[in-house]
């Protein structure tokens, strides 16, 4: 299994995304952070990416920047504060960041509370950060188990961005229902978005795609429109950075309009993705904040200019897609159909008790 | 203005598109070819590209063939013929090319017919050929001024591709709209789709809009949705590369997504084209056959590649909307509103007489 995000030898380790794809069988392109401030950095770079992914690193980029703690009380909780809001600056849209980061807190106010040592306070959270990791691949283990039901034997399937095992501490969402559709003997074709600007979809889910011998076929965005109307694809799945209460989904720029496309089409858009990326605090879409990112990310390839010198740039990173737009919410405690403000808090609040 | 096809020197001299943008102000990369094999094969590698300048760059690639010609009558028949069926094979969506070449097939015949010495029909299908380089910019400036017409003062425009003078010999067709507007005094603000693969939207559009001093927005292809979605675009103007009877419009890929994506929002979604462009032979777009290009476009940024190698890859140069999708197309000789069977007949009928 591609391993995204790791504890060894006192360091996160993570698998380097900017620098893929690489040749299938070579070294992986990894970036072992010795410091937090690493982390963030491989966080706000795109190095790590990917909802889930980006809240497991924070996690154990948080553990790393407690490893050598002081004894002094406030001193400590001056330097957890500090570094949980520095990863709280790291990225805005996905909310798996700030639930991570939620847990942490959490995980140290009890530990402080119970009176632990330093060392075991540092400890106990690199114990939960490990956790977390683990828990977000079988997490994603049983949320492909339950999406696989939605895929049919000759499905014709498009995906767009990554939402694999690289965008996750492993297996992946969107990629991870795929996976365990294999696993079943289902066959399907998949068609990949190559997800502009940051080709996420030809980089790196083409590369999964091949690392784990699924055959795929890339198109560019602005392809999968004439691909549904020819008739091509029967079926849509993504993952999601940040779910409202009303269903409303944030996800990688053109989800939006291939869930409009879809549903000219008639065709099912389903969305894979972990309770952590609900968040029922905000009411809908409109509240979701959108990253604007670095014009060069349109301009350039590497530090080839593909735009003319001082032309404006909008870029933003993720779209809203209304809940009217999806067909399923797929998640590791089942399938939400028709998302809603009801129809999602039956499903959280039900897993409330055991968060 | 920018002279994207013309004579000079018995050569067919080429803005080399393949290498925008440029600096404003540098020096223009110009490709000069002095021979008709040479034509195809810039029109093969998109170093000249757009319906329009496809069509004049093969009229006057075939007066550059027929330069030096023989006195026999069958081998100067069998030479046309021969160069004439070349051009043809050179790119199969946009039809301006065929209309080219059968304006170029009829002008040949007359002058054979009336007997002509085998120098004079050569100097005609140069006079012919650069006829058709005038007319087309005449046609342009003609479209530009019915077209201006449907822009507002503070409307912001999408446009997909290039459509400009970069696409003509010159002036452009839905960039020729804007560049009315604007010496209307209109003032509107401008998106540019990129238009991957080949990032004509990057490279020509937004090139040639600073060149005139059009302040314009570069997004990628999946953004416009979103834009369209939060208000910020109220217009969509493109080009395109054939008409079919019906009013279905074949153009770049991405044009249909748009198109359904205008719908869903209502948004009006204009279409500019010369009359050249319509294919009254053709009933609808299921009929216009679709270029599929190299996977290297999709798969690379000039050397550099951007997905693993053995990926597969779809990659159609164009897509079709169909006309219910299409809120007008202009022409030189007027609007066709609600575009269909009938009016655009109508239009066209009227024309035949003077064409």
């Amino acid at each position: 299994m591609i391993r995204t995000v790791y504890w060894e030898n006192e360091a996160v380790v993570l698998l380097d995304q900017r620098k893929l794809p690489v040749a299938i069988g070579g070294s992986l392109p990894l970036l072992v952070c010795r410091n937090y401030h690493q982390v963030i950095q491989a966080i706000k770079t795109l190095a790590v990416r990917g909802a889930p992914a980006i809240g497991v690193a924070a996690a154990l980029g948080i553990a790393l920047g407690m490893r050598k703690v002081t004894r002094d009380r406030v001193a400590l909780h001056q330097r957890f504060a500090k570094i949980a809001t520095e990863f709280s600056h790291s990225r805005p849209t996905a909310v798996n960041l700030f639930w991570a980061i939620k847990q942490m807190k959490s995980a140290f106010l009890q530990a402080t509370a119970a009176d632990f040592s330093s060392a075991r306070i540092s400890q106990r959270l690199l114990e939960v950060a490990l956790e977390l990791v683990d828990n977000d691949i079988k997490t994603n283990i049983a949320l492909g188990e339950h999406g696989q039901a939605l895929i049919d034997d000759g499905d014709a399937i498009l995906t767009h961005c990554n939402a694999g095992a690289l965008a996750c501490a492993g297996y992946g969402t969107a990629l991870g229902v795929l996976r365990s559709a294999r696993q079943k003997g289902k066959n399907f074709s998949l068609f990949i978005d190559e997800t502009r600007p940051v080709l996420q979809g030809a980089r790196l889910t083409a590369w999964e795609m091949q690392y784990e011998k699924i055959p795929a076929t890339l198109i560019c965005d602005s392809m999968a429109g004439s691909l549904m109307a020819s008739g091509r694809v029967n079926k849509i799945i993504t993952g999601a950075d940040r779910i409202a209460a009303n269903g409303d989904v944030a996800n990688k720029i053109g989800t939006y309009s291939l869930a409009v496309l879809a549903k000219a089409h008639k065709i099912p858009f389903y969305v894979a993705a972990p309770l952590a990326t609900f968040d029922l605090s905000i009411d809908n879409g409109c509240d979701i904040p959108i990253e604007e990112r670095a014009p060069e990310e349109v301009t350039h390839i590497g530090v080839k200019r593909i735009a003319p010198k001082g032309i404006s740039v909008f870029n933003p990173a993720f779209d809203v897609t209304p809940a009217r737009l999806i067909t399923a919410i797929i998640t590791e405690r089942g399938i939400i159909k028709r998302p809603g403000k009801k129809s999602i808090r039956a499903l959280l609040v039900r897993d409330e008790g055991k968060r």
